[in-house]
Order: C-alpha cells, then sequence, then structure tokens
C-alpha cells in the first residue's frame, strides 16, 4: 500500500536524523536553554528581519495553539475562529478547556475573511451591555487552511487592518506553513509583519516533532516560558527541537522540501482534473481533497491509503490526498496514471 | 414611563417580602442547612412526586446553569446547546470559563429538535477516533426558551429518548419556569421524569432573587454542595431563599402570578396581530417578539419601555415587550389600546 | 438558646430592611446600572476620599474573593496568602479551581508579615530558572483576619512597601471590615492608600447580603464587570446591594454598629480574662477565641450556642464566641455573667 | 568539565538510537495507534504481570502529572502531596491551572508517610460542612523522590490501606522509576498492586524524552485518550515513544543501564562519606545531595558541573550529584579521588 493519507506517517528529513544522530553522547542544559536552539531561532529571525522577535520550541501543535491562545486573552475574552479551525474540531476542546470560548463563524473554504471578524468586533464594539459577552480579542486563522487553502498577501493585509481597527491580535496556526509559503506570494517576513503571533510547523515539514512559535508583537513576549512550563511544553530536553530547526533553517531545506511536496500535489490536483474527478475545495497545497464515486474510491483503495473526510448526501466520498516532504515522485506518478484510468 | 422591557425590573411579590419580614430578628443556621431551606424543597419535591429529588437554591441563573454543567460533565465533555442559548450568548463565556466546549446548533424558534441532539451524538459514536473531539454528554435546553416557545411535553419525550439512546444528560434551564409551565401541556413533575437535572427560576418568577436547582438523576446528587460553594454561589444567609420559595410554592402562588403574567401577555399578542404587527417568533408565553416599523416603535417609546432586540435587514426593529408577576393590566390594557392605534 | 456561633445569623439591620421595603413596587435596571448602586457607590468613594476609584457589588465573600484574585492575575501567577487564609481553607479551592496557586504561609495570629511576602518575593526574582514556579503577583490578607485580629497602619504600610518594591497587588478581604475599623487606627481611605484591591462586607455587618468590591488601583479597573458576570456574581436585581449599602454609608452606621458589636465582644473578652479562660489568640474584634475545659464547654452549652474550633491535644477545646450587629447586650450581660461562674 | 548536575542531558541510550534510526523511511499511523506503541504496552504489561492494565505514552512529565491529576479528580477533589513534590514546586502551578487545589504536607526526606494521608483525609470525613472545603481524594507521591528516598514495599503497601481505607487513589510519579527500582524492594508488579496509576520515566532513564502511564485501576481507564490530547499530549508520530519502550523494556535494558546509575552513585556516596562529607539527605539511588564547605564547593567546580540547591543558614551549599545511564565509571573514578582530596 502506498500511503497518502496524512504528512506526518515518516520520521523525519534525512539531514535532520544526521543532525540529531552527531548530538548524541554530548551534554547540554535542559529546558531550551541551549546553544542549539539559541542558534535555531537565530536563524528564523533572520528570515523574519525582525531580530526582536521572540522564537520558541514546542513539541506540538494543540499545545502551540492553546499556550499562544492563554498568552493573549483574559479570562473573559474569546477567540475568532472559522468553524473549520483546527482548535475548533479537532482538538477535544482544548482552547475551552484553558478556559476560552471560540466563536466558530462560518467559512468559505476554511478561510476566515476580514468582514466576518470585523462584523464580531463591531457588535461586540456597539453593544450596550459587553460585560455580557465575551470580548473577542484573538483572531485565529491557518495558513494553509485545513482545507489547504491559503491567504493571499492582500488577504492577510486586510484581517491586519481590522484587527488594528479594533484591538484584536493576529494568531496564525502555522502547523503546515512551508506548504502554504511554497503556494502563495506571501513569505515569513510578511507573516512576522501581518500575525502578532504565529507557528512554523516541523511536524508536518521535515521534524520529527516540535513547532517554532514566533512572538512578533513585544506586548506579547513576556513570560512566555511561564505559559510554556504550566501547559506542560517545556521539552526537558530542549536541544532535541533546536538541532531539528536548524538543520532545515540552516539552507533554505525547509522551503525546498516543502515545496516539492506541494508540486507533487499538483501532479495529483491535474491527474484528478484531467479525469473529471472534480475538487472538493481547489487547493494550491498538499493537501488535496477531491469528491469520489463509490467506484473509484474502491478502485483506488486497493493500491493507496488515503484519508476519507465524509461521505456527501449523494453517496460520493470527499477523500483526502497527501504529498509531503518525504513524498516519492513514482508513487505520485503511479497514482497519477492510475487517476487517469479510473 | 410604563416598563415591559424584562420581567426582573421590580423586587418581590408582596407574599414574599411579607415572609421575608418575618424572619427579621430570628436566628438561623447558614449556608442553606436551615429549616426554611428544608421545607420549601419538600414543598417543591412534593410537586415533582419525586421523594429522591434533591432540591437546592443558589442566588442567580448564571451561577445556576454553569454549576449544572461543571456536574455533569468530566473535562473532556462538552454540552449541546440552541445558538441563541442563553450559556452560548448571555454569561459571557462562563461555561467555557468552567472547562467545557458549548457545541451550539442552528435552532429554529430557540428551540432544539431531538434530532438535531442525536445527530451530533451519533457523529461522536461513530468517529473513529473520538478522542480527538469532545464528547457531546449534555443536553441544555430552555424552557421556556429565551424567544419565548415552548416544548411540549411530546417533544421532550422525544429529547428524553436521544438522551437515553446516547447516553446523554438532560438539563433544563428554567429560569422562566413559571411563565413556560403556564403555557404548555407540560407539569413540574413531567420535568423530572423528563430532565436530569432542570432549575426553577425564581428571579423573574416573584422572588428577589434565587433560583432551584432540581437534581431528578440521583447519579449527579452527591457533591452537588461542594459545587455550588467552590463557584461562589452558596449564601450565607441560605434561609433567605428557602422562606422566598416556601411563600411561593405553599399554596399555588408560583404558578398562579406566571399564569397571570402570561394571560397578560396573550392580551399584548392579540392586541399587535390584530393590528397587523407581525411577531418575529410567535410566543405563547410572557415575552413577545413583534416586529416594528421605525414610526411604530418611536410611538411607541413614547409612553412604554421595551427592549430593542435587533434592527433587521429592511430597517425595522424587532422589539421585546414582557409582562411579569407585577404587570398590571390596566398598563397592558393602555398598550393595547395604543397598538390598535398605531 | 442564645446565639453567639457566627456573625451571620440574622437577616439585616432594621434601617436596611426599611430602606428595601421602600423600593417594593418600584421599578429598576437590571445589573447592577442602577441609581441605588450610584448611590451608594459615591458614599462609599466620598469616605475613601478617592473619586477615581472604582465600586461593584456582589453578592457574597467568596465571590468576591476569587473574582478579585482573577482580575489580578495572569495564568501563571500565584497569590500568597496565610495559612489560615479564607481562600485557602473555606472556600473549597475556588482560586485554585480559577486556575491559581495560592502559596499559603505560616501565619502568627492569621497575619502576614510584610518580610514573608518579600521572601517569598524575592526567592522568585532570584531563581535562576523562574518559568517552572508560578509568579507570586498578590498578596492576598484579610482585614480582620479568620482569627479577629487586625493589622495597624504601620504594618499595612510596610506590607505596601514589599508590594511596591517587587511588583505586587495588595487585596484585602474585608468581610469583617467593620469591626476591624472600629478596633485599629486604620480607617477606609487608609485601606484605598495600601491595597489595590478591598472589600466592604456587609452579609456580616449589616447587609442581608452583599460585599462591596473596590478597585482603588485604576490598572485593575477596566473589564472588571466582565469577570464579575462570567463568575455568576452580577445580581439581576442589583439594586437590592446598592440600597442596603447606601442605607449604611448614608450615615456612619455601617461604623456605629461594628463598633457596638465590638465593644459587646470587649466584655465578653474581659469576662474570659477574669475568670482566667485563656484566650487561643487574643483579638480585639468581634470574634473571640478561647480555650475552654470540657466541664466549662459542656456548661456554656447548655445556654449558649458557640462555635467549636478544633479540640487540643490535651482535651480541652477551642471556641469561638461571635458578637454581632444584632448582639443584645442583655444576652452579653449574662453570659459575661456566666463565665465568671465557671 | 564533567557533568553531574542533572540525568537528562544527553539525548538517549544507543540501543535507543539504533532503533529509531531503523524505523526512518517506513510509515506508520499517527497519534500512537502503531504496532509499536501496542508492542511496548504488551511488553510493560508483561512486567507488570497485569493484562488489563492501560499503557499510554506521552512526551514529557509535567504532561504525565496533571493529567494523571485530572483523569482521577472531580473538579472539587483535591490531591494530597509532600511540600517537595514536583507537582508542587517545579510545574508552573500547572495542576491549579487544571482546577486543582494541592494540598502540601511537610515531608520527612520528600517521603509522604500512610498516616499523614489518613489524617488529612479524616479530617475531612470528620468535617460536619465538607462543602466548604475541598476532597482530598488522590495521594502523589514520587518514586524515588525529589530527594531520592524510595519508599519500601512496606510503606506502599501501608499507604495502598490508606487510600482503601478512605476511597482514595494513589498516583506514583515515577519519572526516576528505574533508578528507584534498583534501590529498593519494590517491582513494577508490585507498583501496580500498589498505586492505581503511576508512570514509568523515560527521560531521564534512556530515552529521548516519553514517559510511559500506567493505569492499574480499570475504573480511571475510560477516555484517558481524551485527557491526553485535550491536554497536548499525544505525540503526532506516536510511533517515536514506542519505539524507544519498546528497545528498553524488550531486553531488561531498562532496569540494567538505572542500576549501573546508581551503582555509580554509590561510589561517590562513599566517597563523600569516607571524606567526612555530610550527606544533606542519604539517598540509595542516583541522585546524592550532599552539603559542602564554600571551599569544597569551589574546588570541585573547577572540574564538575553539579546541581546548587540551596545555601545553609551557615553558609554551606546543599549540592546534587547526579549519574545516569551516560555516566561514565572514569568520571565518576575521577570525582571520588577528586573528593577524596577535598
Amino acid at each position: 500500500m502506498i500511503r497518502f493519507n496524512n504528512d506526518y506517517s515518516q520520521s523525519a528529513h534525512p539531514a535532520v536524523l544526521r543532525a540529531l544522530a552527531l548530538t548524541a553522547g554530548e551534554s547540554f542544559p535542559g529546558y531550551g536553554l541551549d546553544p542549539w536552539c539559541q542558534k535555531a531561532a537565530g536563524l528564523i529571525r533572520t528570515r523574519l528581519d525582525r531580530p526582536d522577535a521572540q522564537v520558541h520550541f514546542v513539541v506540538g501543535g494543540t499545545q502551540a495553539n492553546y499556550i499562544a491562545v492563554a498568552a493573549c486573552l483574559r479570562p473573559y475574552q474569546s477567540v475568532i475562529c472559522a468553524d473549520s479551525g483546527h482548535i475548533h474540531v479537532h482538538e477535544t476542546g482544548a482552547v475551552e478547556h484553558g478556559g476560552h470560548k471560540i466563536q466558530a463563524l462560518p467559512a468559505e473554504n476554511g478561510k476566515l475573511a476580514a468582514g466576518q471578524i470585523a462584523a464580531v468586533a463591531e457588535e461586540y464594539r456597539a453593544s450596550p451591555i459587553p460585560e455580557h459577552i465575551t470580548e473577542p480579542k484573538l483572531a485565529y486563522i491557518s495558513f494553509p487552511t485545513e482545507y489547504g487553502t491559503v491567504y493571499t498577501k492582500a488577504e492577510l493585509a486586510a484581517i491586519r487592518a481590522v484587527c488594528d481597527e479594533y484591538g484584536l491580535y493576529l494568531f496564525v496556526d502555522g502547523a503546515r506553513m512551508g506548504y502554504g509559503l511554497a503556494a502563495s506570494d506571501v513569505t515569513l517576513a510578511d507573516m512576522a509583519r501581518y500575525a502578532d503571533i504565529f507557528t512554523i510547523g516541523g511536524t508536518k515539514c521535515g521534524t520529527l516533532f516540535g513547532e517554532a512559535v514566533i512572538i512578533a508583537n513585544t506586548a506579547l513576549q513576556p513570560h512566555f516560558r511561564s505559559f510554556i512550563k504550566q501547559n506542560g511544553a517545556m521539552l526537558a530536553k530542549g536541544w532535541l527541537l533546536g538541532v531539528q530547526f536548524a538543520a532545515l533553517f540552516e539552507t533554505g531545506l525547509y522551503f525546498d522540501i516543502c515545496r516539492q511536496a506541494v508540486e507533487q500535489a499538483m501532479v495529483l490536483r491535474a491527474a484528478f482534473a484531467a479525469r473529471g474527478v472534480p475538487a472538493f475545495i481547489d487547493s494550491p497545497t498538499n493537501q488535496q481533497f477531491v469528491v469520489l464515486t463509490r467506484a473509484q474510491a474502491d478502485k483506488l483503495a486497493e493500491k493507496y491509503v488515503y484519508e476519507p473526510e465524509q461521505t456527501l448526501a449523494d453517496g460520493r466520498l470527499c477523500a483526502r490526498f497527501c504529498t509531503a516532504w518525504y513524498t516519492d515522485p513514482v508513487d505520485v506518478a503511479a497514482l497519477a496514471e492510475d487517476i487517469q484510468s479510473l
């Protein structure tokens, strides 16, 4: 079976594994206070062109998300999110467990529009007794989204303008940041300009595990390590995170391997389109969502593992095909050929 | 100005005030462990025909709601609620502050349908990796709803059946219970049959303050007083609650004064209908939601205080007119007449 | 039986009850946005000589305490408290339920010393990896303490100086404020100078219920009503609180009735001392803690209700005798006489 | 510099690294639902002789601790802990952040005595109004303790008996379990008999990271994965945890490497004793706490890194020297020699 079901089913890029192997037998200070984390943070800051940005490393995406939310909000404040947002639908209520309401808005292709955020913020501003509702103080978007779509620079700028207008923070969940950057006009430096806080995902983009949390807004920086520790996200052997991110950011490896994965996804997108298999949502990144007939789904399932997302009202299946940094072009070519003969 | 804006703008029914005055100068044990709370609880239990039900008294509705939710749920569990539900839109995220996600569903006239609850529960049951989402474990409904509508006995039975099928608890927020009972085929004894836990509101139904929390499901009874105390809802001079509820339930006063308020509301409903003022939502209880033209709204505002709810897309105003146990029929007659000449 | 067991076993001072009765039949805006709350707040502000202080009213002391703590702290911050502090030992973990650690320190007679607070703050400041421990950010003291003792102005000034030195807030729990003021050189205006936030208790000092929360530090004022509502402490008929506090603060009634209660307590103190019954702790306020032999305890229990606090290692009983605004001097004289003949 | 400052300053045992390297390029299901986690869980269950025990793997110790606490407690319940317990002093209030009070008790050498636990439980049982305090429902101990001491089988049996008597759960934090087992008469199977839930630490005992959470009490097993996910402790590439624990438990490697580290620590203990350097606490495990004069401390600091714990009142330094699975006997011999010539 050839796996296209997700982008976290293999360990790490060989360069990352090599770097990790080289540190065996060496001793380091714990809790992320080591030279490797410093180095990796520096490399990322350089990409951002923001020497005053804080860079932290945590193990997983759910942690990164709810810690970022916690650091941005007071107890009576809430976070605005697309109804397909990861924090809303795939994290077992971690944000609410932390005490904060999520205001989920219906989202076109997984994306929030600046106007939607403004409407919620305006409703609060206009409320005669605002103390009866939560104050929307943070907008959460993912880049790319859970449906593989991306925001353009213009869209981010518009969201930023709304946040400035209403005093909101913007948090960008970049669990698949590398794949998003490969498919848009947005750079990491742009991200640091538009977002107050954002993540650069490692788990799905070349590392064994690990997410970098970038705090661009200096007002949110103090005591962030306290949030990390309190929420169980401070790795004792923190250098394991630094080593991996340094391996990916020393050169442009992070960007290269993600771009290659997106190119492979485009091969699949073209193949599906050529065969007349409709896209469920048109995605320019490494996740492709298509609508298969039952027969097509069964046929492909003989050789390939994909992720069934939902059964549509007419019985057809919405399925996700993912490429990743470890996807073999030979496998993609095989799948593309099999798609043609569906 | 004559006030129809809400049902909590005057102190308490004279019988309640008299009962309170009679206890001045007497001493009682604190924290609800007094003869008056015992007496009131007994009177309510008699109405329920459930000698094993627990009856607690707390000061306010928000407290009652989030404590009930807390007592029903483990941290990974969530509560299903209409998108107009009080816990979702008017309590500053108190339920989420307590750690629980609210799954808000689009609601016809403020009411949840049994099928909607079943669909959410079924989605969890069918999930291959349920640990990534919260477990819906509690259904929250209000009786009457925030829009004044009520569930029929048949509807409650259907919801109960779904809860039994999926192992959910049912919590009924009865902040306006008296008005709901006056407008439906449901009795308090029915409520104790269908709900695991529910409230009987005093604040809007004749007391200065206070809500009775009824725990019909014995599995939810242990340690409920710990929840009350931890959440700041245990009144030091608890007998003040017992005295008030005893005054209302000793005779049928609670039911009588609410029924009279609903009768007055029906006079208004008829007047609006006769004049051709459309109902925003057709309500059989003490809250009437109507759609006024700007001119009508301004005209009525000269003599009456009502609650503006929202401005519709066409510029008209959705307004709430409330009667209450203290509403003077003379005022209602005057308003009805003024409605005719709008 | 004559009750000396606590100071919250009777309803309210006649002047308070009269004021409440006068508002029956009148209509008011809800949620504390009424003229009575405004008036009461103004009267208190005048006593404080702080026109910029915020004054809020909530129903109960536990609420007031954990809301004040919540408003002062971020999630990684903790509150310093005497090990006999009410928030530590009598509120079912409400502060921890709200997410904050209490750092309980051994306390001489229920009082924290400035040096103890400084030591904890210094430990954090000196920590090489402070993110592994909570940041002590708030000092909680009660005035009078749970043992009836009071801080002098000089002691408060010393604590304030430590708080300034280390950037801590000071919160004074004044559930029995009136009795404390009657027994010390501290005034309400002093309190507003030394504390960032404090309460003026009504429940034990003349009202049916209700605590005034004074926010002297303007940095802590924004959105405090959101905290109140989220934590279920916003009374729908908020004017009931305003009316009561206005009745007590319009004249000096609050101070007078508490001073009289303290005078009665001093009669008891003298009687116990004259008879050779040792004080468990020497208290200048309305709570007297004495050590009774078993025979003495039994003898007094024939006519009086007191509060057994703990059985000492030698079998003797530490018992609390409380006076209150409603204590009858005749009862005190009788008890004093009976003490003599123990 | 030769490092004896802690037991988590190097990556992982070579056998663990080899096992990890072998899985590069292979694909696995995510979130711990992979064959490696199954295999490792099976190997551990065999050691426990408890086929019905659940075995989960999480990344870090703080996570493991607060999740275990969350799974054991309802909101009004608290955890009893030594005042030196890790959850009390080194986890930034994570347990309180999760809503639970810690009842910290003064502890002899880091250990709780059965009688101390009984006393707290008895106090709650005897309380006339228990709803004003938290219910102690869980006893937390660490094995070995933060001071390196261990409980004997008899001591564990006594604690278990108290827990049974009062209906408490027992949680054993085994972050250094391997080192504790090497220095006591307790086996893993004993642990599963005495504890309701416990951890087997990897981070300090041979893995890169990872703790196994063993749930021996079947009543605590349901939905534990929901707790893991909600608290951000579910590793996407969960097989990385399974591979490492399988490498250590396939043979007795886990036990062997920890025993060797303890043997090295005994060399140091003997050397300190021979030189007359007093133990701060006498520890039979891999952590040695000794009291150094300033001169001795400075002398040793020239060649060795140790952990300064606290400065004593007389100016001497309490210092920790740790061995670990990676400690070189040559380094230990050198240090032992240098100790002799202090």
